[in-house]
């Protein structure tokens, strides 16, 4: 069987493990106060081109939203996300169990506009019943989303504008950031989204670590107590160091960013092969998420040798499916699925 | 510099990391639905000797702690406590972020009595006010203790037979369950535990593993979708076949329990050498914790060399400090220290 | 100026405060165990005809909506409302400070249909990815809804046969429910919303209280301990029977009932006067909310003598006005909106 | 029977009763944006001596201990409390409900003592580990406190200064405030009171309302969008003028302060009506509740004709009780009473 249903099925990048057992004895300090975990944070920042970076790891995405989310929103405050956002649909309602509302917004897969953004925030601050409402404390978007398409530069620019002008946090959500940086259909760098967020994650999880996420709030805008608040929602890992040094060989000789353009290598001939063999597109992805539309009777039969996603009826006889490519992708695999299609 | 400061300064047991790396391009399903996750719980079965337990791999303590009070608390109850307990002094309000009371209990060395149990029971339940106050709906205890203390099997059955006379669960925090079994001053045994407690956990990231904590139902009691809520509480790793592995490594060949007899032993040593230089114990610590009486200043000078954790003052010149021992301390540790003292 | 914002503009009737005068010196139990509740229950459970109703008496509507959701559901579940729902759109959050999800449905009207709750409820469980989702728990609506409107007997038992089919409570806002009741475009009933809802609420402060609202548990439901849970959300009064005397006051030779049909009368009266003076409705609302379509120009003029409510902007010249009628609306308002427009 | 349980078994001073029906049909904006609230908080802030206090009325205590302490601390912070306060032994855990714990002090007669808070505070700030610990962010006192006591100048001086030197806020419950400064044992005026406290509220409940309590923020200190916070919180009373109004009534010619007296005179006349009949007094309140020793055989036989409060046993035979008086306490009772003992 071969496996496209996501991109983590499999363990770690080998450098990473190869680490881990190379300093496996070591005795450190614990909660993120070892050497590992400050060469990461100063890896990082070099790599976001923002050295006033604050950042911490944690274990997964889940987790890092409603941390971030709960930790910069008031009492009275939501979060604006597309209505397919992560947070909005597939988080077991992690935000609200912290008190907070997710103000859904309309979508284009996966993304929110600029002017929709713009018209709701200007229609809430004119509503005179608006002490009766949740407020707008923040946006949340992904990146690349959870279509896997990506906000080009200026969307982000425009995106920030707005939140700046309001006085309210942009928070980007990156999962899967990496192949969304190397993406062959983008104009946004990291030392972009670190310009034009106010938070946001890197995602290592669903990028060749075993786990672990880095939040990097940009602009000196930490929560007070951060720490005590990772060990409130239970995120504080014991030994830290262990995410530390994933990170810190993620980011070592840029291998965060090409095993990222390995899973975008594999997305791109994934996608050829699915167009030349005369399949359509659902949509044309620029990451490492392709959504292909199949036939029911064949999504059938193929689901004998292959796994992926089942995403959505298209009509009576035709569904998109999804199928992922990862870091840890091999062209073998794509030579077994090109049999089969 | 020799570190005794606690047990999770190291990584992971070498057995762990050698099925790490050898499972590591294997493809599996997230969220605890691969074999290794399967293969760990049958053998955690075996070891507690309760066909029935349903087991759920979560990350760390605090963590795991939260999420299993929340959710068998109703809304207005509480979870009744030794003063001294984990979730009552160290883990940043994460059980009051759940909406949740902890109610205390006098302790001695971090144990709670069943008397004292008994008589809070009885007079919550007597008291015609209840309905202004938080119902107890949960007793914790953590066993070993904070203190390094172990509750004997009678004590464990006094404390489990009045939970049940009041029908409401006894939770065990286990974080460093291993070292509690293995100690040479006990008489509960794993089974015992699985026999006395509704549910409870044994501790990984302090013994042996990465990090990994094993939530044991011992009686049916798993509360509904529980998956739903792990992820609500950001407690469900994706690639939870990293926990998986983990445990199943600890649960073959006994591994668990060697290397937590490997600590308990190097805690005696290290008791033993500090009795006969004529220091004193704090107190007779049966596990791998141990509370040694210094001058305050030989702490100071000892620091220089030895990292240990200061605990609380004593009197004007003298002050109570910690070792802990852990799977992985050396013997070379131990001589180093001993030419010290 | 004569006022037609809302229908809690005034005290109450004059009958409940000549009651609370009469009796005001009695020394009674606090907290809804004095005999004034209990005859106000009885009288309830009549007019239900539920004689197995359990009754609880709170303040307003938001902490009332607050209190039953959070009550009836698990953590890990949602409750099903209209876009335009209260809870949705106007308690500044208070759901979702309790943890708990509000999931959307389309409406018409303010209404939902069986047709989009069947059909989301089934999404729901086929979806295997159910478990990272927000369970639904339990379905609002607002009878009268938001916008006036009104379920008819058909529409109430066919969401009430969806709830029971999937175990979930119905549960009918009836901040203005004598309204509703007493429309004369409507064919339920009191004891039909007892029959089909699993819990309703009775409004009180918008129908001739001073401020109450009646909460009714239709069927062995109501939460263990509730009194405890009414005092955890600061929802119980101390001077209970301040609330029973308003309710047994309302529920005595059917005032509750001829007040609101006042409201509907002046209503209906309103409504014609407008119609006959040529304007438009924007919806031919049934209860004391009328919905009517003005000139902006016009807007402004009126608005020097009387007040109303602005709903929405219908055009570039036109906009949506809501005028409310009440228990307390005289015939001279009626008369002095009659000449201003 | 006689009942002297506690000082909310009436309902309203009859002036309030009084002008509510004089103002009842009114028309006046809801939520508080009415004439009659605008009133009271004049007065309130000329009683207070504090001009720019700000103010906002709420229906209970529960419901303002919880807004008020929620509202005022970050998620990581806690409130100082004794041990005995209402909030942390009588309210059902509502402030946990909030995700606050509840830090208790030890407390002499209901008060905590400076050098306790002191001691506490500084103890928190050496702590190295105070990131995993819950951060003691506000000071609770109730005055009179749960035992009727009553904190003096000097204490209450020592307190504000401790909590200034730390920059957290000092909230003081006064539940039953007008009892405490018309006590014949107290040095403290309304005006210190506003002086030493960040906040506090002012009773209406027990102290002649038919409900209500003024939340008094002294110092620029409301937090942002505190309507929305009531909201939130369901404690916004829709018709706010209701509220308004009682205090309105309760600050016109001192009546606050003049019924308060009348309570505090005839708690006196019991006490010493108790002491010449040869009872011992458990302690020597200074306000309107009176603990005295009783026989158990006695206790039963007075509960035929009398009722009031058992608070706790003290030996074998005898018990500790309460008997509280109010605004509304008649000779007659005390008469009656007289004679039964």
């Amino acid at each position: 069987m071969w496996y496209f249903d996501s991109d983590y099925l499999e363990g770690a990048h080998p450098e990473i493990l190869r680490r881990l057992a190379e300093t496996n004895l070591e005795q450190t300090p614990g909660y993120g106060e070892d050497e590992y975990s400050r060469s990461a944070k100063a890896k990082i920042r070099t790599a976001c081109d923002c050295p006033a970076a604050d950042i911490y790891f944690t274990v997964g995405g889940t987790q890092t939203n409603a941390l971030v989310i709960d930790s910069l929103l008031h009492s009275y405050e939501g979060v604006v996300s597309a209505r397919t956002g992560h947070v909005n649909a597939h988080e077991s309602g992690a935000i609200e169990f912290t008190g907070h509302k997710v103000l859904p917004l309309p979508h284009c897969q996966g993304k929110i506009s600029a002017s929709d953004l713009s018209a709701y925030l200007a229609g809430f601050w004119k509503d005179e019943n608006r002490e009766h409402m949740v407020f707008p404390g923040m946006v949340y978007i992904s990146h690349p989303t959870e279509y896997g398409t990506l906000y080009t530069k200026d969307e982000l620019s425009a995106l920030s504008d707005i939140c700046r002008a309001y006085r309210i946090p942009l928070y980007l959500d990156g999962a899967r950031l990496g192949y969304g940086l190397m993406s062959h259909h983008t104009d946004v760098t990291l030392p972009d989204i670190a310009k034009f967020c106010d938070v946001f994650y890197i995602g290592g999880t669903k990028v060749g670590a075993l786990f672990g996420e880095a939040i990097v709030f940009t602009c000196q805008n930490t929560p007070a107590h951060f720490t005590a608040l990772l060990k409130q929602h239970g995120a504080l890992l014991a030994k830290g160091r262990i995410l530390g040094l994933q990170f810190d060989t993620l980011f070592t000789d840029d291998l965060y960013f090409q095993i990222s353009a390995h899973a975008i290598d594999m997305a791109e001939l994934l996608k050829e092969m699915f167009i030349q063999k005369g399949y359509e597109l659902f949509m044309d992805s620029p990451t490492n998420q392709q959504f292909i539309i199949l036939e029911n009777d064949f999504i059938e039969k193929l689901q004998n040798e292959v796994s992926f996603s089942y995403w959505e009826p298209l009509d009576d006889h035709r569904s998109v499916v999804r199928f992922a490519t990862s870091w840890a992708t091999a062209t073998e695999q794509l030579d077994a699925l090109e049999k089969l299609i």
